[in-house]
C-alpha cells in the first residue's frame, strides 16, 4: 500500500513557512505501517492542483492533503475537489452550527465568508476539526482514500488523529506494525550509538532502530513488521529490557511523554512542591514546567531574575558574590536557588545562570556557559555546563538539563 | 521562467527530518524573481527518482536537487544523473585532491568510497563544496538547467550562494519581482480580509495578496511580478499606504520582525523598562520576551506567581482580593502589575491571570478567561479575554495580547 503526501499552499513553495506537517504525516502513516513513497507542494493554483491529484491517483492508494482550506479567496482546495471528483457543494448543517457556536462564545459576529465553511463536497464524508471552522474531507472512491485537511497543524494533527486513523482502518487491511520509543536525554547520538551497538549489532532484519534527535534529547524508535503480533511484542520488550540494561540512566522516558511530564509525576507520586529562579533560561524553564496540565498542584512559581538587582534585591543573593564571582557563578546560582526555595516554600528549587549570547562572553566565561543549581531540603548542588553560542538551544538545553537534575534528585541516580 | 525543488532520501519521507533546505531555496530563488511552482520529495529509489527527473523537465526551467550524494550505498543520485543525460563518470583531479586533503588533514585513512566522491558525470560542471567531499552538479541541456547538491544545509547553502547563483544569472535572464509583508496582531483572518477588501479587491493582476495566520497573528503578504522595477515599487509602496490607513492599529511591525522586538525596540527608544508578573503564562511571556538577543537592557525580571501564597506573599497581592474576587479578576491582576513595578523599579509592568485549563473552569470564569494589567508610571489598565480551550494556545495568546497592550500604550495607540 502506497501513500503521498500533497502540501498545498504558496507560503510553502516561497519558503516562507517551513512544512513540519508532511513530516508529522509521514510519521503517523509510518506507525500505520504505511509507507509514504512521493510528496509534492503546490501552489494555490488550480491547474496545478488538479494536476498533482490526477498524477496522485495514478500511483499511491492514499493521498493526503494539507492547506487551502481557509476563508479567503487565496484558498482553494475544496473546490478544486469538485471539480476533480464532479460533484458539488453542499451545506453540512452540524458544521455550520459549530462554526456559529465558535463565533457566539467568542460574541463575534459572523462573515459571509464564515458561513462558507460550512459548504462541503457532495461526495466527501465531513472530518470533524474540533480546532477551528474549517472541516477536512474524506473521499473513497475506486478503493483509493483522499484526505483534505486544512494547514493549521494543531487543527490537522487532531482531524488525523482522531478522524482519519479510523477512517482508513475501516478501508484498507493494514500489516502488522509494532513500534516502542525510547527518550533519552543528556547523551548526544554518536555515544548512545557506540554504548549500543552491541544490542544494534544483533537485531534482527524484521525489527529496525531508528536515532531521532532533537535540541538536547535523541529519542530511539523501535519499529518491528511483517510476523505474528505476540511474537513482536515480545521481541520489542526484550530489546526494550536491554537498552534499559545497557543506557538506563539516560532514559528519562518512553513514547511521547516529556522530561516536564515526568519530573511532574514524580513530584505528584512523592507530594512534593518545586519553584525555580531563572536568569538565562528567561522564563522557559517555568513555561516548560507549566505547559502540563496540572502542574499547579507541585509547581509554586518562579522568580525571574533577569537583572542582577532582582537577583540581590528581591531574592536575596549577596551582592559581595555578584561583585567578586559574578552572576554566572557556582556561588550565585546556589544562593538563587537556596532563597528561592525558602522564599517560595518548597520542598525543591532550581536556579539557571548563564550566558545565553550573542553578547556577554569573556574569556574565562565564554558565551554558552551556564550554571544550574539545584536545592532539595538537605543540599544544593551545582553543576557547570557550555551550552554552545546559538542563544534559543543554549536556553532549550538548560532547561532540559535542569529539569534532568531534578529527575535524577527524584530517582536517587547520582552519576 | 518556472523553478522546481526535488529533495531526495528516504528520511525525509519517513519524516524523521524536516526538510528546511527547499523553504531556504525557495526563498533564495524567489529573491532572484523565480517562481518556484512545484516542490517533491522522493526515495533514495532510481525508479522513482528518474520519473520526477521526466517530469520536472517537462514543465520546469530550473530543476534544484538536494540530498543522495553522500558516499554511502543508498545514494544514488549521481548515477541516476548519469542515466538521466546518457553519459558516464569521469575522475576530476581537483575534486580528488580536494577530498585527499579533506582526510589527510583529519589524519583519516580515504576508503574506496571516499575516492569515488570525486567521480563526477561528465555533461557536468562541477559546483565546488568547499564545506564537505561531496561536490555539486550543474547540467544545462536544451535551455534548462538541472542542479544537484548535498542535503547537509550549510554545505547547500554555500554550494547555491557562492556556485549555483553566478551560474544561472549567466544562464538565464531574470524577471522582476518585488515582495512585501505586512504583520497584524488582534483581529482574526476573516476580519481582516473584510476590513481590506476594498483595497484586495482592486489589486492589479501582478500583485497577489496571501493571508498567513498563526496563532493570535496574521501576516500579508504582497507579491508583485512582471513590470519595471521602480514602477512595481511605487506601487507596492502606495498599497502598503492604504493597509496602514485601513487597518494600522493592527499593524504591528514587517518582514520578518516579532511582537516581542517591536516592542523592545520602542522600550530602547525611550529608555524605559519592564517588569512581568505572570501566573496563567507561566513564563511564556517572559520567555518571548528574554528571546530577543539584548533584552536584559529593557527587561528586569518575573515574578512567576503560579501559586496564590506567591501572589500575597512575595507579590504583595492583598489576601482579600484572592478571598472575594478570586485570582483570576480584574482587582488581582491590577495589584498584580502594579507591585510588581515597584517591586522591580521598572516604567511599565505587565501581569496575566486566568484559566489556562483544562481544569479551574467554573460557570463564571469558564476555561479560557483571562486578565491582563498593564501598569504604567500613571496608571493601571487591564482588559478581560476569551482566549478558548486549548491550554497551549491560551498561554500563547495571552502573551501575545499582552505584548501588544504595551505596544499600544508605548505607540500611545488607544483603542
Amino acid at each position: 500500500m502506497k501513500a503521498e503526501i500533497i502540501s498545498i499552499g504558496d507560503e510553502l513553495l516561497l519558503g516562507q513557512v517551513i512544512d513540519t506537517n508532511s513530516a508529522w504525516i509521514g510519521q503517523e502513516l509510518n506507525k500505520l505501517g504505511i509507507n509514504v513513497h512521493y510528496k509534492s507542494t503546490v501552489g494555490d493554483s488550480k491547474e496545478i492542483l488538479l494536476n498533482a491529484l490526477n498524477q496522485s491517483a495514478k500511483r499511491s492508494d492514499i493521498i493526503v492533503m494539507t492547506g487551502g482550506l481557509g476563508p479567503t479567496k487565496d484558498d482553494l482546495t475544496k473546490h478544486i475537489l469538485c471539480e476533480f471528483f464532479d460533484c458539488g457543494l453542499v451545506q453540512n448543517d452540524k458544521v455550520l452550527e459549530w462554526v456559529q457556536s465558535i463565533f457566539a462564545k467568542r460574541n463575534l459576529p459572523m462573515l459571509q465568508s464564515n458561513n462558507e465553511q460550512a459548504l462541503v463536497p457532495e461526495k466527501c464524508d465531513v472530518l470533524w476539526n474540533r480546532n477551528g471552522t474549517a472541516p477536512g474531507m474524506y473521499f473513497f472512491e475506486n478503493g483509493k482514500a483522499f484526505i483534505s485537511m486544512p494547514g493549521v497543524p494543531f487543527e490537522m494533527k487532531c482531524i488525523f488523529e482522531e478522524e482519519v486513523i479510523p477512517k482508513l482502518k475501516k478501508d484498507f487491511s493494514f500489516p502488522v506494525i509494532k513500534h516502542k520509543t525510547i527518550l533519552t536525554i543528556s547523551i548526544g547520538e554518536s555515544f548512545l550509538a557506540k554504548k549500543i551497538a552491541p544490542i544494534e549489532d544483533n537485531l534482527p532484519s524484521h525489527i529496525k532502530l531508528a536515532y531521532l534527535p532533537s535540541v538536547g534529547a535523541v529519542r530511539l524508535r523501535l519499529s518491528a513488521y511483517d510476523t505474528n503480533e505476540a511474537v513482536l511484542a515480545n521481541e520489542l520488550s526484550s530489546i526494550v529490557s536491554s537498552l534499559y540494561e545497557s543506557i538506563g540512566e539516560y532514559i528519562f522516558g518512553e513514547e511521547e511523554e516529556t522530561i516536564a511530564e515526568v519530573v511532574g509525576k514524580l513530584l505528584t507520586k512523592n507530594k512534593q512542591s518545586i519553584a525555580t529562579c531563572e536568569s538565562c533560561t528567561g522564563g522557559y524553564l517555568a513555561h516548560m514546567i507549566t505547559s502540563i496540565a496540572g502542574s499547579s498542584q507541585y509547581y509554586k512559581g518562579s522568580i525571574l531574575a533577569y537583572d542582577n538587582a532582582v537577583k540581590t534585591e528581591v531574592v536575596g543573593v549577596n551582592p559581595a558574590i555578584i561583585k567578586t564571582d559574578g552572576a554566572v557563578s557556582e556561588a550565585c546560582v546556589k544562593e538563587m536557588a537556596e532563597h528561592t526555595r525558602k522564599l517560595l516554600k518548597t520542598d525543591y528549587a532550581l536556579a539557571t545562570s548563564g550566558i545565553a549570547g550573542p553578547g556577554g562572553g569573556t574569556e574565562t566565561k565564554p558565551v554558552g556557559t551556564v550554571w544550574i543549581a539545584l536545592a532539595t531540603p538537605t543540599s544544593c548542588v551545582a553543576k557547570c555546563f557550555n551550552m554552545g553560542d546559538h542563544r534559543g538551544r543554549t536556553i532549550e538545553r538548560t532547561a532540559l538539563m535542569a529539569l534532568d537534575m531534578l529527575r535524577k534528585e527524584l530517582l536517587q541516580l547520582h552519576s
